[in-house]
């Protein structure tokens, strides 16, 4: 009998990117139901756009697109039954949260920190990057905030998002989310499927 | 005992564009499972690309995003069992087949010639923009071609091509393919089986 290691996909999100809100509230049961190992990436997509040569979100600087985009977040989140109500602000900034997502990641309060954060920002319409609403986040999910907060703004914590970050625009990330198996890219929420059936396969190889 | 009257569902496509293709080769049968009549809206992207300010496709101009689309494509092709080769010319200019689609589009034999076309370009890596291959394909599909070349070529029809070109522009159209339902817009390949479920249940109501 041999054990069969359990397979792996990255997960690359950023708390102020509505596709990345979809795959947040979804990945959980889905990447269960794969038996699929999710490696949670939070990362800051701002760099990646200046890299890039834009100033904001392509949502924000392409009128079309982003007038579509509000219209398929709704029908999107309805189709999935989860909550939605159009950001005030978009894109969010979101750098705390991404900072202490960042040593939520290999904790296992991490994936539903993130799910809170997400909520805060698409559902109740709240700014997030701040430390009062990060702390009763972590809070929520039954986690004292002052160590890990502090934790999250040591200099090395804010090194390793910059570093992560980095990591994302030289393997090719241009947007969010992003998922990688075995090194292959799948992009957006609506590949999150495929990408956790391409996990599962790899695994019987 | 009422008679329903059928849902139509707009489809709007371009020749270079290797999502276009998909939707292309896949509307045909899964319209019809759906009881939906497609309205064959064939326009040109770049003028549309042109308005929002890029010189070419956003496939060419980010590099990223343009790496990951043929994986992406090659994927896609595989799960939906179409013949696919990465053409070496991309996007390949498309006027004269546009021309024929839209003399095509009220005719019976438009939905073929527009997979014919769209076969040539993205399976077997064929320019498209000329005489001889437009006419083949139309022989192809049981079409006299000269006098509808001729028709296409006409100022009128030219001039139908370019209205129809910027109605897509005014309806908020910056990508192929795109849908529309009783005015609701759908972008993308990965909305056609949506746009086609909220058509027929338009219908219901």
């Amino acid at each position: 009998m041999t054990t069969a290691r359990r397979p792996q996909m990255e997960f690359w999100f950023e708390f102020g990117s509505n596709y990345s809100y979809l795959s947040t509230m979804r990945i959980g049961s889905l990447a269960a139901n794969h038996d699929v190992e999710v490696i949670w990436k939070p990362f800051l997509l701002g760099p990646i756009f200046k890299a890039l040569g834009w100033e904001t979100s392509p949502f924000v600087l392409q009128k079309e697109k982003g007038a579509y985009v509000w219209k398929d977040m709704a029908r999107q989140c309805r189709k999935y039954g989860i909550p939605w109500r159009k950001p005030t602000r978009f894109p969010r900034p979101a750098i705390l949260p991404a900072r202490v997502a960042l040593v939520g990641a290999s904790e296992p309060w991490g994936p539903e920190f993130a799910q809170q954060i997400m909520l805060l920002n698409f559902a109740a319409d709240q700014d997030i990057d701040d430390a009062e609403t990060v702390a009763s986040a972590l809070e929520q999910v039954g986690v004292e905030a002052g160590p890990v907060i502090e934790h999250a703004l040591s200099e090395a914590n804010k090194g390793r998002l910059r570093s992560q970050t980095d990591e994302a625009r030289s393997r090719g990330v241009f947007g969010a989310p992003t998922f990688f198996v075995r090194g292959e890219m799948f992009w957006g929420n609506d590949r999150l499927e495929e990408a956790l059936e391409f996990a599962s396969l790899a695994s019987l190889v």
